[in-house]
């Protein structure tokens, strides 16, 4: 059972391509579609026709083609606050999914009817699965603790659950959404853990893959480029050579670290705060139900997740996002610093470094051949940017918890999920289009490295330190090369020059 | 002509609101719709259908009712980072099409065929008002400098205009999209022109508006409060007494300044970069043409656009949309803290400070009668915290051009027209559905007023400092009124202390 | 009378110039110099010796050789935080010092007893002039309202007018340090206006003075480079040409509306929340009391300062502060992207860009002629970041304001102080080292500007687009120069193509 | 040998402790204390008097009482930014000095004149002892290597060693800074060598004590706590309940997660970049350099240090340092969270929560008894809003490096010790001040409790929840208690009452 999460969970990237495919357009999309993909959605009337529903405001029409209710409507109403854009990621949505019928499994459990245990799983599997995306039209800047989200699922599942066993929508019979399918939760506690599951399947899914695809191109052009001796440069200024395959280890150590410090945050984003019901105290909630519940969760996603140690720090702050966010701020740090030298190294054609060849992936200028523009490089560090200003949001929220909530939920966990997709398919992105297509300008980094004043240094034990600054200065002055002024000026002969100057000496210590 | 758009851009949010209602359900929804939707399209094949378009790297696929061309849809396939959310803002569309339609106005002028010009303006209208947002599929996550986005534009109103003129889409006959819509013009100047267009009209249509609704309802708190005197609080603490009035004239005066900010910003945001196509210098256009461009877009859009005094700086740096950003940054904290103030004053019901009756807009806990969670606070609050972090992201970018083009460009003016959104929206949300709605609740102010121990310092004059001091210590001690201990303390009659210690009195200089 | 300071804060940089001088040594300096510098001082003690003062918690030991009291002794033993580095600016110091001056001599003509104003008006133009800044100790990780600053102000003008008066320090007699020197005023509106005038002062003497320097610098090297053309770069890619004093000319314009920025944020600094008191109504001041002490500091000062027009948002928000360090962020990503062009530009001596040629500041590596770190360009782009950062603690600490009083006052005016006083001592030393001795490569841009492929559009109207295309890529192809390509293509002659191409009709529209 | 520095190293803040009682007041003395101050400095003349050292440049004056030379003379020269405030950290300067020691013990294995070497230790050793700090005058706004302070370093060092040879200041005889202190070592290496250093000792010896501290005071009040029962809030909100006990213990693990997330980044910060001199290839050192200093420095310092396993990622980013600001964000989030609440649960004393009594730490007002200004709290809050300002420095720093080499060095170590510094001294600030004197108010607790609407949840098991409903929304109108309704409507007795309704039993899950 629940094999098909399961799978998706643990083959990387494939539920995000699924979610692609199947998820993202009936989002968005109009509702004339639905009735060729949603399962008993014949029942649905057109898109014209609305059911009354009623919460104590009074009443409130329902699009009869959609499964959430009014609590939901409202907010629609309430919230008219930036558009479908801003809508609560998907992410979200299916991390309660996942939650919902970890839930109703526990509930069951603990006494719940299993006919109606069995379709909340069933209806909440649809959800985990993108299957009713459509249904969740809920902006993130509503309440703060993402009730009205949390209200949205209850009703959808409910609705979806109610129809499967043959009632009518908007009934709640015999499927309540409160009391069946919030059974023993809170807004104030399913919230948070749906942040977490989110986050880490985000993470594993897209951001973590993502990195190591990056990682291994960038390690295998370091191996490749081993034996390409080049110029250094410091201060963006000449130095001393070192070879392009020790210039791109660096990046390779910068990638798996990245990798690293984002695998350092997970331990605290694995626990959940299920059970801690409305101010962490568990009121309303059985005794093992919050173990349970993160066992559940377990084992439907692979990832390992438990229950939090204290509820009522994993309501009042999510210090475990912003230290997530923070890691991901640092590898943006990291990406901005790879992005900036591959498109420095590769400037050019004629009147840049040059020292790289990036692949050509759109149409350059037709009449400015070789002009290259490194779009791949440009894409990455907007992304690179875009996670530190989404890391000061997480962090501005997180700092602002009072008393027993910190209300700045959706906002926070809207960021997080932002800068791990983006740094995920951007590091895809910048790998496939770019890096594993870098080629090495031999000649001209075997130019730039001959012409090298640097180089001279070389000389120092064999004609003496001030033998060797006449040779540099002299050379500088001239514009000519350190071997031709070296000669010219008498000090050694060319044989000499080509035994004692040897970049390749120059890579290490002795 | 043009009169439409006109109308729109000085009518307050007329524009934004019908840009919701047919702008973006097109941009997502499926294919299906739009052969209701668009002139003519009955020419373009049915979704499945492709048609083969070539650009110098080879073919590519061109869905059949698609007006974009080869360079779009290359862009889609070398940039998958993020999704439908992270499309190119509609605004930035709209504002390109508002370009393109003055740009041929003025190529027509210096010589363009008027029937293509005509053609051009006819289909760049229907961009500007947001009829064919359902082919702008690229993200801002693409080349720094928004090149794609031109083409899919250039692309997009060539084939428009073709269509109408009869011709074959794809055939660039007999409009050209570079050598006729993008004449004069290249991406380096055409997408910061588009920015600061796009950026004008959202702080003119969507931000300033929103402020202006919340300043007045405010004001008129402010004004409707002016006679209820309540204990003042400082560091949290109770304080020195003031009226509901003057407090909530702090936030008056607070939002009078984000307006009056925001506006400063703007002279700098006028300025359009048209003109300096690649490098600043002006090449391949005419003298005039800048400033002539500059002035059909002041016409288009009722707003005084004029031409970027120095181009260089126009292309190769976006500090005016860090300026406008900072603004709404300031703007921000602005509202950040008078939606923590007015969440706190009307927490409650009982164990808060509950000066304030907030309206309830959601059902709250059935339960739980007077417990109105401030949502609408924690949506400003949210959206506040957004627009800072957002702001980073801006700074960021930046701070990082290179030479003569600054190649952040689509991620800056997402973050800007993300935050003038989200903070124009929010204040209207905040207006209609808290503020307007606020009630004093009078009973539990004069409470609290009556109980307060600050009220002595009215006695000193009359019984002197010591016997005054005596009273406040033995009435905090003692958890009595000031007025009980002090007649208690024999140190005056009942009439004296209403006489002598008149809060009303305490409200001013003297 | 009060002569010196007005001649002073009228002439650029002279008041800070002294204040290097005089003020700050001592600020650090040992006691044993105090009897050389200050007046009087032989009245003081050794530094061994301690005078018992009192305050309602107990008895507390006050070096006899400082001015201030009990109430500064306390906040040292409670707020161990930072160390002396952490010390209250003394920019906001002295700006205290013209406040009391100020409110002493508004406090005479509302009846303070002349003897005493004219001592306190004397001891406050110490402080105001930088002599007693020994007497300071405080940091700002304080009470968020300055509480302890403004007492500890108040204990040393209090000692200093009472030893003028031949008085006995700590006796509080003839002036009280409450009773007279804060008469009228509370911590909660002297120290935002101590905030304004202290910001508003380096602003005037620091900041906008180094940005103008800095303009001006610009501006000669931009008409100096006028007839340089060289090649432009955009996405970091050689692109079509400009001249060096065009590229500066952005520079330019950067600094020019640097300064714009700044200045108009200033309208809202000028407005003092003096008159304020504890909550802002103004309770136990007088009427007029807060327009006569705007206007006295306005005369002190020669800056147009107002009394603000709403004392609420004078001390409950600090926007304006938000506001200024906003302009200042902007001000950052400017002279970022000016000191980051400047030093790829001048990037060499061989493998670099090498387009203009740096001063050279320090010994460089004294094997490696020619290399000139651009260590004034780091320096820049260090305090550029600084300020990105510091805005940052700015808006947090600006958003998080409480009911009548903003509680991170002093951290936010560290912070403005900061970059202001950043920004413009590296603007100065930027200009200085760095800006005024740049010369241009003329050899090298020339070198770029003739081996560059973009020449060949000039060919088109001549030979048509097919031809000049294959002379580009065959060049590109063989690392030829496109004359001796076209020419060994047979298309024109060496002559036709020195006639053709021609990169000075590239720089501007026809 | 070297047992002092080692063991205060191991002991926590004892290291500190003398820093600030010997090093900071000579760091910013007058010159005339040095003589009974500084071994040997009898040698040195009198204040006014200079010697000539050179350097390329030519002839500068040196202070003859100063160990520093021309470099740093000349860095002074060229970099006036800021003041004495901006000096290098001297964390960084104490680093520096075990490095030197370190290197200097290396050297002599691979064969360096014991005597030289010897001399070199001894010299160095004051250095890291804080002994030497006021001959180190540099500013951060320096070159971004930080080569001039190195070079600082160098010659201090030299000098110092010559001296204690008997040689002659300036002389470089027989101590030379360059072929003698800097051997095997570059600015580029041993800058960053120096920022782990110290990084990992201000971790060690201010921030991870100082948590500590918190942590435990946090700790033994939640279990002070225990059985005090309290209203919860959360939106703000009244909410059901849980003891103070269970609310402080989300504060607690909010402090120890703080903790965790600092020692988290710790591994990375431990690698040192010694050995890879110029660029990272470590030219110039000998095999087995590297890793033997990082032993030297480890057993100097008692912390597990090791050689960076990638030098050229050491060298050219600073993630690490990122990485580190990063967990010092997150914990300001934290530390934030948990003053904010602190100080609004002690808001009154009339018109606030109320909850808990805070400690008087500073005289309030004379009049107004029991007001208590969370005076710590606002301190802080203060210190949390810079870190987060600090760490947006840091990550754009961060973010910048080009090729071989960040130049963002200086900024970067000195916020991050500013963060570090401020976290570590504000929690011990906050709970020797404020959190070990924390009361609970229970009279006020329990009244809030037994006013509180919530309870009545626990009726609905034995009346029904319409009955239940009805008491709470009579309650709620007439402002009267669950209780007096209930028994008024008739539903129950006042001993039902008692018994059923028991906040005791809403504590936890059943």
């Amino acid at each position: 059972m629940y094999r098909t999460l399961r799978l998706l969970a643990s083959s990387s990237r494939l539920l995000r391509a699924q979610t692609s495919a199947s998820a993202s357009p009936p989002a968005f999309s109009g509702n004339g579609f639905l009735r060729f993909r949603l399962p008993n959605s014949a029942r649905m009337a057109s898109q014209n026709s609305y059911r009354i529903e009623y919460d104590t405001f009074g009443e409130l029409k329902v699009p009869n083609d959609k499964y959430y209710g009014a609590q939901t409507v409202r907010s629609t109403m309430n919230f008219k606050i930036g558009g479908v854009t801003e809508r609560m990621p998907i992410p979200v949505i299916k991390a309660f999914g996942i939650l919902k019928r970890a839930a109703a499994e526990v509930n069951q459990d603990y006494g719940l009817d299993p006919k109606i245990a069995a379709a909340i799983m069933k209806a909440a599997d649809e959800v985990a699965e993108g299957k009713l995306n459509d249904h969740f039209p809920l902006v993130v800047w509503q309440t703060g603790s993402g009730t009205q989200t949390n209200m949205n699922v209850n009703e959808v599942i409910s609705n979806r659950a109610i129809e499967m066993l043959g009632g009518e929508l908007g009934s709640k019979k015999p499927v309540h959404p409160n009391d069946h399918v919030n059974k023993s939760q809170s807004s104030n506690d399913t919230f948070p853990t749906a942040m977490h599951i989110a986050a880490a399947i985000e993470v594993h899914e897209v951001l973590l893959p993502g990195l190591q695809k990056l990682h291994d191109a960038l390690n295998a052009k370091s191996k490749e480029f081993t034996q390409i001796i080049k110029i250094g440069r410091t201060h963006t200024q000449d130095a001393v050579p070192l070879t392009l395959g020790q210039e791109f280890s660096g990046y390779v150590q910068q990638v798996k670290y990245a990798t690293a410090r984002i695998k350092a945050a997970m331990p605290r984003i694995y626990e959940l705060a299920a059970g801690g019901t409305a101010v962490g105290t568990g009121l309303n909630t059985r005794i093992g139900f919050a173990e349970k519940v993160a066992a559940k969760v377990a084992a439907l996603t692979g990832l390992p997740f438990v229950t939090a140690p204290n509820k009522f720090e994993a309501l009042a702050a999510h210090d475990a996002l912003v230290e997530l966010s923070g890691a991901m701020n640092t590898t943006a740090c990291s990406l901005m610093k790879i992005a900036n030298d591959i498109r420095f190294l590769g400037s050019g054609p004629r009147s840049g470094l040059g020292e790289l060849i990036l692949p050509e992936n759109e149409p350059g200028s037709s009449i400015m051949p070789g002009k290259v523009n490194p779009t791949q490089c440009e894409a990455m560090t907007m992304v690179a940017a875009q996670v530190m200003g989404n890391h000061v949001a997480v962090t501005v929220g997180g700092s602002n918890g009072h008393f027993e909530l910190n209300v700045f939920k959706p906002m926070m966990i809207k960021n997080v999920l932002h800068s791990a997709r983006l740094l995920g398919d951007a590091a895809v992105s910048f790998t496939e289009n770019c890096v594993v297509g870098i080629q090495a300008n031999t000649e001209r980094i075997d130019k730039l490295m001959s012409e090298s004043l640097m180089l001279v240094t070389a000389l120092n034990p064999h004609i003496g330190y001030d033998k060797a600054a006449k040779i540099a200065k002299t050379a500088h002055k001239n514009g000519s090369t350190l071997k031709a002024t070296a000669i010219e000026l008498g000090y050694l002969t060319a044989e000499q020059f080509d035994e004692w100057v040897k970049p390749k000496d120059m890579l290490g210590p002795k």
